[in-house]
């Protein structure tokens, strides 16, 4: 699975206006406890890969996210499966990962056309809106396609190119940590 | 969960005759299709450590095995989770884990006292016997204790402890492999 993905910040009473107004459709609120882990032969910091587990609404998914494929959104391969996440945090301990940081946000999930439009209040960074387009299959013309309809979208509340944010939330929480 | 295991060669057709008189519950039959991984930062060969995706009747298992604890029988910490197991498989992969084989079994599973029974018929390699108790938590007169009893069951089947077999079904596999 391909996920095209743009991050900006925006304060979400605005944009829920908005989203109201376009008839985007209200699908769900998740309490997210994401737990990222990092490998014992490769620092995915510098790899740019990802592998957490998320507890959402008492169940677990692990996803491993891979290496970002363009520059300015945050397109890359995503896998998951749901999983125990007590005993595959376990197993990833054993196996010789470490814990790399933890994200506790609230998501409210809108649907748009062919988005995911996802309202994320993260613990300790406030308010930011991720839109998201997933392709089974996507070549480099569809992720340009895709990437264009998100920005295009985005410009409704005065977001643009220059505003997407490409720092994953973990690493938004560890340099904060590290300013303290 | 720690699993106390013994393992050796026995044909199925006496061994079940045995089990019937003695009062043992047949509980199922389960196929096996079960692919092993190594890791890419230390050889599980040598750490005797196993990781494997277990296919069985449709559902997917991760399953993680510690090194053994002690000479005599397969003793060792046992970790697992339900899991999607075509992207779990490409998750480790991704993550630079290695395939190093697959071995495919037919299981009788019964039930005696507090002891599994597994009667293994394994592709390639033939039959075996496995009894297994697990315990949540156990030191090691714990596990002495667990281990005797199994052996003093196995008796009963002409089977003493010179009899077990600690070699792994996939190293048999890989071996035979070798042999060819």
């Amino acid at each position: 699975m391909l996920e095209i993905e743009v991050k900006a910040c925006a304060g979400h009473q605005q944009v829920k206006q908005l989203l109201s107004a376009m008839g985007a459709v209200f699908t769900g609120v998740q309490h997210h406890c994401d737990t990222y882990f990092n490998a014992p032969h490769r620092d995915f910091a510098d790899t740019d890969e990802a592998l957490r587990i998320r507890s959402v609404n008492g169940r677990s998914v692990l996803t491993y996210k891979g290496r970002k494929l363009d520059t300015i959104s945050k397109t890359r391969e995503e896998l998951e499966t749901e999983v125990d996440g007590g005993n595959t945090r376990s197993i990833l301990l054993a196996l010789g990962f470490s814990e790399s940081g933890i994200v506790r946000k609230t998501r409210e999930i809108f649907r748009f056309e062919n988005m995911t439009i996802c309202l994320d209040r993260v613990e300790g960074l406030g308010e930011f809106i991720e839109v998201e387009i997933s392709a089974q299959y996507a070549n480099e013309s569809d992720i340009d396609i895709h990437r264009k309809r998100i920005f295009s979208f985005l410009e409704n509340f005065g977001i643009g190119e220059e505003d997407s944010i490409r720092t994953s939330y973990l690493e938004m929480v560890l340099e904060q940590g590290e300013d303290k």
